[in-house]
């Protein structure tokens, strides 16, 4: 497990490093994105984890069992950019676009062949490009709202994949190929390390400007609520209205769970005018919000 | 307007002749897929249309003033097939991935600048391979069904870019980057000529096959009932149950008016098993049908 994750914090120190190695020229690479992370203390936390990665990179290289795991976790950087994963039989855009559109439910791991295809995606500039178009119909639309000024609009955002990334987790797993586990992603999540996806945060701090409360509603369970307030506040985030994580052992479909916590909010006489998630079971179920977002993940299915 | 349509053609003729010119090597390109096609009348009327676009062709070669627009239509077939739309400020994969994730919303016209990215997109093997997972989906998902067996098991197909393409008419109008102009686009439906989307028709025929009857919903309106009926039996559907257009002057929103009309197959006694189409005003709206397809459709945004 050490040396899965300081393989990961070494795909990330290699994309640092490489810039954009994967997008086309006129679009950002990773490099020149977290250059604009929109705050100095989460720049100067990239800063001081690049250096961490350099050590865990001295560590890694020195390791002989590395060498395979790392070009595994490489593979994906390594190709073209023009790749839209049409290997092997199963057209991997196509599949992404089936899974982003609710065409393809239930599915439990994204298709072998597509790890590279899904690794380019997301390592390179494409997955921030697909988000930052969704932000900024999000706040065109948060824009353009009569707001009512009294302190009761709030907006839904989820966590994993919306306000946080566990990219790092999911470099070294395989990007979805491989069956969740639990014990693995969960010693990640108590890392409290999972890095701000910056489109989103563009998104919480302008709702903020406007007078919109965010307010977290997330899978995670109430038992990780002080590692995620940490990893939300590492990662730059402040002035939530609420972090709504899920009772321990309740049994309920991410649906029946998020849809029942917004009717809450409608309840105690807030207005949902936003939602935004990247998964389908985020922003499904009423009260929906008034009007909902779906951010891309190409990673994993939560029904 | 002739001199469009003869442009529009031609395009088509140079799909044909081209083959997968756009489209990875291992792909089906545009001519392969026509040779797929599962009827014999669909195939033979393919034939005669590219007979009657060669004379076309040697029309439109004999006029001079044919060249600019024909150079403008012919854009899309010209660049790399990698190109994913970055030129121009606008990235147009993720605007399209918007549109198909009902991101963004009452759009007008596509972007100008990507013109070029859905005219290879469509033109291409993308469409087709994109509409064939969402297929593969529906025909999973139909197979799986435990049917009651008493004929009222119903599936719900919308028309235009669902079950007969608009493509060779968008291709000659800068591929949905123009305002819609109702009159010359009801010229080319009245032609009756719109050809077969050939996904959905598989996914038709099999529905058939398995006993489950398909239902035509259409904002197209009462009055082109019967170019509509000529046309889609000249592509090679029949066995549908039902055909049902809008009332000529009915003021409603598409989602109002076939929501309606689903709760009245529901009222009377029929199970909407599923519901496909290429706008999310299709298949949203209670009620929906048990399981809802949407295909692509970068082209026009209805609400």
């Amino acid at each position: 497990m050490a040396m899965a994750m300081a393989t990961a914090k070494l795909v990330l120190l290699m994309v640092l490093v490489a810039g954009s190695s994967c997008g086309g020229s006129a679009w950002r690479g990773p490099l020149s994105l977290l250059r604009t992370l929109p705050t100095t203390t989460a720049a100067q936390s990239v800063e001081a984890a690049a250096e961490r990665l350099k050590e865990d990179l001295s560590s890694a290289a020195s390791s002989a069992s590395a060498s395979s795991s790392l070009i595994h976790a490489l593979r994906p950087l390594m190709g073209s950019a023009g790749d839209l994963g049409l290997r092997a039989g199963v057209p991997c855009d196509s599949w992404r676009l089936a899974v982003e559109t609710y065409n393809k439910r239930d599915w439990t791991t994204v298709p072998g062949s597509c790890e590279g295809y899904v690794g380019h995606y997301m390592l390179g500039g494409h997955y921030r490009r697909d988000s930052r178009v969704v932000v900024d119909e999000a706040i065109a639309y948060a824009e353009g709202l009569k707001l009512a000024g009294n302190g009761k609009e709030v907006w839904v955002f989820d966590i994993d994949e919306t306000s946080l990334s566990n990219l790092p987790y999911y470099a070294t797993h395989g990007f979805g190929t491989k069956p969740y586990n639990a014990t693995s992603f969960n010693e990640y999540v108590l890392e409290g390390s999972a890095p701000v996806l910056p489109e989103s945060q563009r998104l919480f701090k302008k709702l903020i400007s406007l007078g919109i409360k965010p307010v977290f509603l997330t899978g995670r369970t109430e038992d990780q609520r002080a590692i995620t307030v940490t990893n939300l506040r590492r990662q730059g985030y402040s002035g939530w209205m609420d972090l709504l994580l899920k009772p321990v052992g309740l049994k309920a479909t991410a649906i029946a769970y998020k849809s029942g916590e917004r009717q809450k909010l409608q309840d105690a006489g807030y207005v949902i005018v936003g939602n935004i998630g990247d998964q389908w079971s985020d922003i499904l179920g009423a009260p929906e919000g008034a009007r909902t977002f779906k951010l891309p993940d190409p990673l994993y299915y939560i029904g």
